[in-house]
């Protein structure tokens, strides 16, 4: 039999124990460019360890579907890593807690449209999955020193079922 | 007389000297998560100088229409700033060439669908300008250490003529 995790919704409160929830909610902490434009300013807690530094990337993922089969989770040991949608179209969020070592049971959010999350280090959770096409996502994350071995800061995890990502209800 | 300056499409070449385009063009550095991302990666040069770091922020601002009437641009002296849009649209990417502290003859570019910028520190620009609502950016750029003076990152320079942004043609 497979577990079922339902779909909850997307909150900072929710997320809190996973990272950071990036979006414009609320009034902006400044308004610039004469009233044009509001700032949500430094929402994100960046970390790169072991000689890494911060840099930007482009993720092109593939549209999932629901239920979603998930079977595998990974973490970053040495770095944060920051998600934002460049569409406005929900997308899904899988962490788990960490339970010595291993990952305890899956959580998955959708995230609204407009709604970004930056995973604090040594976070589990499962690979970028859009919902629709294109699966365009600007990431904020570790850029590894020039020679490190990938496995410095990727940690994989496969369960022995796969879980169900389902609609809630 | 109002000077007209016609919009180009944004491009890797011609926005050179300015910085660079973040954009998922070509096939991708690397192939992850079995085959189901592509990773375009480490595509812009952050810069935080003078005590500051490299932080995410959300701007919303208010989409603008053409022609465009462009009164002023700014810079940023110790860092660089990356918008990379969260919606499908084109947007306005205006900058000027350094003329001895003065910015030159502004140039316009397009940008399309998923295309976002990095300007480089001291990069005279325009502010913000979408061309649809919601006009919503994730922005990765220097965030200034507590208690510096706001001047000690922002120039700014006003027109003594205000510029035409126009279609081409």
């Amino acid at each position: 039999m497979t577990a079922r995790i339902p779909l909850t919704p997307l909150t900072a409160a929710a997320f809190a124990p996973f990272g950071e929830v990036l979006e414009a909610s609320g009034p902006p902490d400044r308004v610039i460019n004469q009233g044009n434009c509001g700032r949500f300013h430094d929402l994100a807690t960046l970390v790169a360890e072991g000689g890494g530094r911060i840099g930007v990337n482009l993720f092109d993922a593939l549209p999932r579907a629901l239920p979603y089969t998930l079977d595998m989770v990974e973490r970053h040991p040495l770095g944060s890593q920051a998600f934002l949608p460049m569409h406005p179209h929900p997308w899904l969020v899988i962490v788990t807690p960490d339970e010595g070592g291993i990952p305890g049971r899956p959580q998955a959010f959708r995230a609204a449209p407009g709604q970004g999350i930056n995973f604090a280090p040594g976070t589990w959770h499962g690979v970028l999955t859009p919902l629709a096409a294109p699966g365009l996502f600007a990431v904020v994350d570790r850029i590894a020193p020039d020679g490190e071995d990938p496995a410095a800061n990727l940690e994989e995890h496969w369960f022995e079922a796969p879980w169900q990502v389902v609609e809630p209800g």
